[in-house]
């Protein structure tokens, strides 16, 4: 007898669908494409030496440790680390709520695991993670889209919203967020609105889920306190991540959680893949020791922000001006809008760019509408490019969109 | 308002519970107990010195790409190799069919999560292993337990079952197995049985999850046929990893599935971590090029063939005659009866050797009653301690052992 996969497979299973960024990787990474379209960090930012020798001293020192299976939390070691980092940051949580995960994606499969039975109501940024919205997904839950703007969410809908909800009997489980340097938008939670999200959480009960990966990528102004860190009745799950201040191939990130939920998040952990790395979570444990990050997060930052402002200088000079474009002081993208009047979706437009060897991600993915409504706008990330790529890539792209705005119009006219 | 966590967890969530196995590490793996608890592989056995040398060329020469992300489905190399090592092993299967996992155990954790919805029946091993359990129960599937003899599967038990299951309208989605010096008994699942079993699988229309993790670990007699290498219909799913034939800190380890499947696994995978660790895979690439594992092997086989020769002759020598165990011809695992006429549940043993600290795991968390009917089984596992360690530990074991059947005796000549 034949397997009927379709009849066989979990109702869960018929839901998931791909990230919309991946299935065209093999078209954006090619070698001659320059490409805004990863996300990654900088692979020229790698502290590729240190690791060298980082990892020779620790295959000489604690060797066993390393390539031995480790406690499913993680080494206590780097949660003590990363606690110590937490109360830097104004958040006072002790060693046994931190979890290390597989990068802070794992977290975000974990903490949805655990929150979301099927249909159950949960809002998100739009436009949002893409990985987020994947991980929310893959749990079935039901995505309330509130809009982000310059200013990050925008709280005045967001209460609108949860007015409406419980008039009709809806509870969201929760809500979330990246507050710092928004993926795709580059946009940041202001410190008012962190405590008014607080306060909402509280008067409708549902908690918040804070992904904060670029928190440290900040260029200028003002470090905002995180919302975990105004949070009275622990309700905020905070996510932090090595991936974008290191390196993200060793996969390590954290949860930070209040005790009743960080209890199930270790036993489901447990059962998910008994432990992560040990020999990533130790080679970070040796390069922390020696007090090594602060000043490679520095070097970063000025790298980051050099590209930042080549960017937004190259959209300025080369892009129409009816374009526009977010100014992030922090992270790694920039989010675009070609106007509806002139352009086509921007799906369309990439795979022009593409002909001329120019990618990015249009922005169909980054709501809960994916693929359904074909959206003006897409996401540029400046966080791999050399400099003179940035540059190049942005002056194709320039050109390109100053001949589909001139076919537009002659369209128009010869169509009038 | 104070957040009521009982009430915002999903309903998975409020099923979880921990192995019981890692609740009492604690008391286990101090350095003063001799531990037959663990079952992980013996660091003594690590090859950290050319583990060194493999790290310090990775990171010469595909530094960047060893700390980048990298594809969800894994290294192309390192899937490449394990086409080829399945084909070594009788399995064709394109290298499309191969993913890369977090330690088989997420692999386990995905496959459940794709194939079961709350409730389905799923047929698993009794005694079976506790991560496979712990995973099924991570997304409420109803265990279904089948009784294990010295021959594996009692495959008559099965069939019945199986009838009896039809004519209550009930149909297991797949059956969970370790058909290779099992976890926790060390059975082995005879090559009829192998093809039994399909035929079961055929005729009742479940599929099978076959996890092999000591497959090559196997001490003397022949080394049979994998079920998935009998697999006509692409009805087996096949787990292999590399803890046990390298090391597990680099938590490496696959899933190969037939195409539909494979799809959606890579899509669940995306959202649950993007990618397992490229350090980890890119160290066993260089290492498996250079044709190091098959010599590796070797050497393990012997290095646990002599304890695994060691535990028995101890428990020939020391334990009293009634006491019964397995006698596995590979693996980690020999699983010990005490009678129950003349000894308390093993859990009440367990606690007496820990005083003369010596450790094992009672055999309740192996069944899907767990922790409700006490069990007089235990599992031993002879991979981590020390070969004088392994002889010690038995003996004093023994002593308790005629100590308690002294006192059970006494007391019921008192009492009668």
């Amino acid at each position: 007898m034949q397997v009927d996969w379709e009849k066989i497979l979990a109702a869960r299973a018929k839901t998931i669908v791909g990230f919309q960024i991946r299935s065209f990787f093999h078209l954006t990474e090619k070698p001659e494409v320059i490409s805004f379209a990863g996300g990654f960090p900088a692979d020229s930012g790698f502290p590729t030496a240190e690791i060298k020798e980082a990892l020779a001293c620790l295959l000489e020192t604690e060797g066993k440790e390393a390539l031995q299976y480790g406690p499913t939390e993680g080494i206590f070691e780097l949660r003590q680390f990363i606690a110590r980092k937490m109360a830097g940051e104004g958040i006072s949580a002790p060693v046994e709520s931190i979890m290390i995960t597989n990068g802070s994606q794992q977290g975000l499969d974990l903490v949805f695991r655990l929150l979301l039975d099927p249909h159950d109501y949960i809002l998100v940024e739009e436009p949002g993670y893409i990985g987020g919205l994947g991980a929310i997904q893959n749990y079935q839950g039901t995505r309330v889209g509130i809009p982000l703007g310059k200013e990050g969410l925008d709280l005045d809908y967001l209460e609108k919203k949860l007015k409406l909800m419980k008039m009709k009997g809806r509870k969201p489980k929760c809500i979330y967020t990246i507050p710092n340097f928004q993926n795709p938008t580059g946009a940041v939670l202001p410190l008012e609105g962190r405590r008014r999200l607080l306060e909402l959480a509280s008067e409708y009960d549902f908690l918040i889920v804070e992904d904060n990966p670029y928190g440290e990528i900040c260029f200028e102004g003002e470090k905002l306190p995180s919302i975990k860190s105004l949070d009275k009745e622990g309700r905020v799950i905070y996510l932090g991540s090595f991936s974008k201040i290191f390196v993200p191939g060793i996969r390590v990130g954290w949860v930070l959680a209040p005790a009743p939920f960080m209890n199930k998040l270790i036993l489901a952990k447990q059962a998910t893949d008994l432990c992560s790395n040990s020999l990533g979570q130790r080679l970070l444990c040796q390069v922390l020791r020696s007090g090594f990050l602060a000043g490679h997060v520095e070097k970063l930052v000025k790298h980051y922000r050099l590209k930042r402002d080549i960017i937004l200088e190259s959209m300025e000079r080369y892009f129409p001006p009816q374009v526009q474009f977010t100014r992030p002081r922090g992270g790694f993208f920039t989010w675009v809008s070609f106007p509806s009047s002139l352009y086509p979706p921007a799906g369309e437009i990439l795979l022009k760019a593409l002909e001329r060897k120019v990618a990015f991600v249009h922005g169909d993915g980054f709501y809960s509408t994916a693929g359904k409504i074909p959206s003006y706008e897409a996401r540029f990330s400046f966080s791999q490019p050399a400099p003179e790529q940035l540059e190049e890539g942005i002056k194709r792209l320039g050109q390109l969109l100053y001949e589909m705005q001139r076919l537009s119009k002659s369209a128009a006219v010869s169509g009038s």
